[in-house]
């Protein structure tokens, strides 16, 4: 059974928290390919990432790509997210998991600029 | 003159901070309806926001477009990002500033997300 992880940073402010909520909500309504969808923050919000991904696991998750919601390579997406993943690995060995390149990677990314800027 | 200035968090991972420039290399590259193109970090790198602002105003823009890119609207984004295009207006009285909404809120970015997971 195949599962996304949404790992974005976590904020403060609720409403920040709320949106990527609302997002992966709308990830899971869309159909994709994979079986269950969930998030989890990195920091300063709940669930974790160790919590989601343990629940992914324990909800019959096999293989769970972690995409890291993040728009830049610093310190959290070298650093922390592999962590935390290699934590997940750890706990959880009949799971494999599989880091994604962190979302500012994109192949697409320039058009979503452009079109975002078109749309103001 | 219409100008877009890119505003990114700001890494201490220069690569990281290099993804952004090389980004905005690219947006200039892409002849889009800016005839300026720069970027600003908010903390942690160069330039800062006053600089680019700066920068752009004295090159003649007339209409500064500020782009904030980040996903979440945390306090960055509710607080410190507008207090800085305030200042840039009061320096700059001469010059439009418009902020726009961050890149999270683009109306593709669930597209966006599936195509990143699609290329896995």
């Amino acid at each position: 059974m195949k599962a996304l992880l949404l790992v974005a940073h976590g904020s403060r402010r609720e409403s920040s928290n709320d949106e990527i909520r609302a997002l992966t909500a709308q990830i899971r309504a869309a159909r994709c390919r994979f079986d269950l969808v969930e998030h989890a923050f990195l920091e300063m919000a709940e669930p974790d990432i160790a919590a989601s991904g343990g629940r992914l696991a324990a909800a019959g998750a096999t293989d769970i790509v972690v995409l890291p919601y993040f728009l830049a390579a610093g310190k959290h997406l070298r650093a922390d997210i592999p962590a935390e993943v290699a934590q997940l690995e750890a706990q959880h060995p009949a799971v494999r998991f599989t880091l994604a390149p962190h979302l500012g990677a994109a192949a697409n990314m320039l058009r979503l600029i452009h079109e975002h800027l078109d749309a103001l």
